[in-house]
């Protein structure tokens, strides 16, 4: 259905909205709306944060995360361990491990997975960076910490042969059932790899 | 949870983000980080879409419908019936309205209803201006067309009573089952209302 819009000022801004992922022009037109009844100062400082993120952000030049600086604040952090690194899909996954406060390695972010389907190539991924972080020596550790698809997988294998020439452990997070999840509910192939990658139980939570 | 963000830009862009209405600081995030693969001229435009409308939208001097211009596109528009005046709650149901393609008279944009609870009254809406442009007298009928709500009837009431001493007459939209709908999967005061307000069937579709 052709919507008329009663203002070309109001098309084009619910059509800004109705280009990002996930929203429609219903919601686009609410969003619109919803800014339009806030003050001159609101809007301003809304369009002018995303339009500064875009000029401003850099990436950090050893890992790839998203940064203020050349190089990132876990980068640069003297109290990280520099000899382990975390190699995740984007930087959401790195907020992600932080979270857990379980990890205090470095990271290394691949932008991706490799995706024939979606025309996603090594060469568009940061491997060939990850493979001469690993050839300058004082990594001792790479830990793969990619999705459990396809796509993860097909990386991880990537990854595996890219790395192999060189003396360093290649570790894979485990995969197995959900802390919390019931195991009638569970699904065959999680729970088979679950039982195939069991650990030896020491008396403690795992 | 206290989140780290590796960026105080991307932080920022976050929280504007997730000040939107139904938009959390997940989705936030998913939208900035789509934004920032697109090119910098897909962000400006966005940004400056934004603020742009915020700073030259114009409300119709007459309907209070959103405009480009002092008098909006209907006000303006010789061939629509200027003694029909429908009055809506926002600018959505004027489209919504148009779209029907059903109605040519003009508007009425109260900017919302009466609502005690959100601490909305009377002097908060366009009900003033309703009573100038019927006092002008060349308003023969008053549609009202708010929602179903106890607000919308509380508004409906209101006007009823300030329009009481003018010569027009005051209509309200029927109520009753949806197009489409089944009978027993009405709820009872909607067909309840359903019944109440049958019209003599001539034959045709209505």
């Amino acid at each position: 259905m052709n919507q008329q819009y009663p203002s070309a000022l109001l098309e084009k801004a619910v059509d800004e909205f109705a280009k990002l992922p996930g929203i429609g022009r219903k919601t686009a037109m609410r969003l619109v709306l919803y800014l339009l009844r806030q003050d001159t100062q609101a809007v301003e400082s809304f369009g002018n944060a995303l339009i500064r993120l875009k000029h401003e952000v850099k990436y950090c030049k050893v890992c790839h995360n998203i940064s203020d600086t050349d190089v990132c604040q876990i980068c640069s952090n003297p109290s990280r361990d520099a000899s382990t690194i975390c190699v995740v899909e984007n930087i959401r996954d790195v907020m992600a491990i932080e979270n857990t406060q379980q990890y205090r390695g470095l990271y290394h972010v691949l932008g991706g997975v490799i995706s024939p389907m979606d025309g996603i190539g090594p060469s568009d991924l940061q491997i060939e960076s990850l493979v001469e972080r690993v050839k300058a020596g004082t990594v001792s550790e790479v830990i793969l910490a990619l999705s459990s698809t396809m796509e993860g997988d097909t990386t991880n294998f990537y990854i595996f042969r890219k790395l192999a020439p060189y003396n360093v452990k290649l570790t894979i997070i485990a995969r197995g059932i959900s802390i919390g999840d019931e195991l009638e509910y569970t699904d065959e192939v999680t729970l088979g790899r679950s039982i195939a990658n069991r650990i030896v139980f020491t008396g403690t939570t795992i």
